[in-house]
């Protein structure tokens, strides 16, 4: 192979099977998917060693992607029905999965999360190195911080999460601005406590150039996490965020000269009113690089429907520039979610997905919206159900109520409008 | 009583007892709240026949209120079920239920309702016509009609609504340009019905004096209906609604010279990039009238799953002006709503609606989110479920899943990012 990396490849005007597989699917051109990935707008998350990769491409004028989170932790460690996990979010259409375990054989779960998924996997290191030197986190070293990193590139991990931009600098404006709640990110919060036990830098900000080698060589795409996330309304879009925003931007560069794609990770907890501010200045500070976020949810008030917080915030976040959608469920900030939970979190982050894809004019979104909208016209039932997102559930339901005329549903009964307005209008 | 409706009393500088009871809910001074009734930029609707009624407000500056719609059909004629659903309804915190009933013994129905509820009841007379006269729909004399409204009037019906811009030159709108969807208003569709068999023009707008005068005497907030709201994506914004609402338009201002209250209703399905180029069309057709919309859903695809297309189109929409959401359920194209689906869109538009009144910085609307997000950063678990939006589903989360340290959940477990910075940051 004459690149290293789909960046590498797209600079050398080469077309990829990664690309060939990410055309088929996108309505982009040759030239345009070249020079978007060239330039990082595009990344194609695609580790060399994630044999069965069906890859797909995050960035500018591509679908809106979601991302599923899952893995074995203490409290709920039971591999299988992770891997069931897996399985489903696939047959639910994610387009990714982050393998988050914290807990037990982390490694043997990886493998096998990988070996069966055709979509990309993400993973978190620094929730790993706990998980593997079980140990004081203080006590973790800079090697054991880098020998994960390769471990996970080795077995195939698509894209990795790295919170470099929480550096002492960043920290010092927590302190400066305090905050109604510190610090909400896992990984902020492992570094933040690493950092100021060790007294010492962020180790992938210190050693950055490490992490660009191992990326390359593999070519593992950077998600450059965001620990200084709020999470509550309160905190979004304060000085903690927006200095490790501008680090996270300084860090692209320096990852696109060594040909190694990068997304940026975004919030958290956001007003619907700050949502195209932080989409915006996501893109202007770090140049044009995807943007992956986590909800954002608009307001606190809601554990328990934190999937429909999130699909308002993501909806409005994508229609803004978001590019990949990270999932929440109903049990976000209550507990790890089950398998319904997951399936929750999958269709309305697919709905947000979709009705920013809509808004954007993406071409052919709305393709699918106009065959359902003439399947209910024509009073098509077994069409309309077969359309639904959720095809199982829009069956349920109708299935559950039958109306006395099999032409129309038990909402409207007799005064059905499409019916009656298609025999004034059309005679029939 | 000097004056005959809020409006008029407003006009007089008078506060009513609904006054004194919208400014104890809202952050709202007696001056502005008597220059916006005036004006008719905000409503109470408040009929002097409801007696236990709790008023409240619906208009500028006030927290953006949610509707939900209920009653007995054919389908569905369990009276004691749909009373249920009323005093559910309450009990989640709507500010206003619909009964929408079109089938049976509506008056005893609609009676019992207005008499258990001291949120503002709302119907549509035109529905009730029908199911009153039972015979083909063109049969039914301008005189049915009126004499339905008078009915409602008088049994205390605090708003109803009322398609009067559906008139012959709105439905020559939708031969010149035809809809994906037609009509997907049930009032809308039987207007469209009778004019076209009678080969008149519509009773409401024929007729708008008539309407006026028994509004004005029971003081019965209109709700200009939108019988041309749009079914489908693809219809948003068109033609036909931009010509209904024209009209609507002009009906407010004739009803605001007879000191009669006056909402405009709205679409429906709009993408997400026409919500807020809607919510300011309305506001300057209709001369800064509440505006009181249905949804809007922003995709076509997600039945089983609209409350979530409308808490994302209805967040939106309120922060860019709607006053007034009517809920959607889950059973939205597919069947009747029942009890659990009732609960959902009550929830989903509770959700919609807040994050409007955080987007809009409502003086006190972010005081809830802090109380939640002070709570979880104190890990205080009894405080943050007694705050949740719904604490019974919060609770239950809770409870299914236990960590084994009682401080954190299991999502995190002893990875609490929150634990972890408090410790961190405050040594505690």
């Amino acid at each position: 192979m004459t690149y290293k990396t789909q960046m590498d490849a797209a600079r050398q005007g080469l077309i990829t099977p990664q690309m060939e597989q990410v055309l088929r699917e996108e309505r982009i051109s040759k030239a345009e998917l070249l020079a978007r990935t060239a330039a990082g707008r595009i990344v194609i998350p695609a580790n060399v060693h994630h044999a069965n990769l069906k890859a797909k491409g995050v960035g500018e004028g591509l679908s809106t992607k979601i991302n599923v989170n899952l893995g074995v932790s203490e409290d709920c460690c039971h591999v299988d029905l992770e891997l069931d996990k897996v399985r489903q979010a696939i047959a639910l259409k994610t387009d990714a999965i982050m393998d988050l375990s914290t807990f037990g054989d982390t490694r043997t779960f990886r493998r096998r999360a990988i070996e069966t998924s055709p979509v990309m996997i993400g993973t978190v290191p620094v929730y790993d190195a706990v998980a593997r030197y079980a140990k004081s986190v203080e006590a973790i070293t800079v090697d054991d911080f880098f020998d994960t990193v390769q471990l996970h590139a080795e077995d195939g991990v698509d894209f990795i999460t790295i919170h470099a931009g929480l550096t002492q600098v960043a920290a010092a404006r927590l302190k400066q601005s305090p905050r109604l709640t510190h610090v909400v990110s896992r990984g902020g919060s492992l570094l933040l406590h690493w950092m100021a036990a060790n007294q010492v830098e962020n180790p992938f900000y210190e050693h950055f150039d490490r992490l660009l080698e191992i990326c390359r060589q593999y070519d593992v795409t950077i998600s450059l996490g965001d620990g200084l996330r709020p999470g509550s309304i309160h905190d979004a879009t304060d000085a903690a965020q927006i200095q490790e925003l501008i680090t996270l931007g300084e860090l692209t560069k320096r990852a696109w000269r060594a040909h190694v794609q990068v997304m940026i990770e975004g919030p958290g907890h956001v007003p619907l009113n700050e949502v195209a501010a932080n989409m915006q200045i996501e893109k202007k500070l770090c140049h044009g690089a995807p943007f992956y976020v986590l909800g954002p949810i608009v307001t606190d008030v809601a554990p328990g429907y934190d999937h429909i917080t999130s699909a308002i915030g993501g909806a409005l976040a994508a229609t803004h520039g978001a590019d990949f959608l990270c999932y929440v469920t109903p049990a976000e900030h209550l507990r790890l979610p089950d398998l319904n939970d997951m399936k929750e979190g999958i269709i309305a982050a697919r709905i947000a997905a979709h009705a920013a894809d809509i808004a954007k004019g993406l071409p052919g979104a709305l393709d699918w919206d106009n065959a359902m909208s003439y399947a209910r016209k024509e009073l098509d039932w077994p069409r309309m159900l077969e359309l639904a997102i959720d095809p199982e559930k829009a069956a349920a339901y109708r299935a559950s109520s039958q109306p006395k005329d099999r032409q129309v549903c038990t909402m409207c009964g007799d005064l059905c409008a499409v019916k009656r307005s298609r025999k004034v209008l059309e005679g029939r």
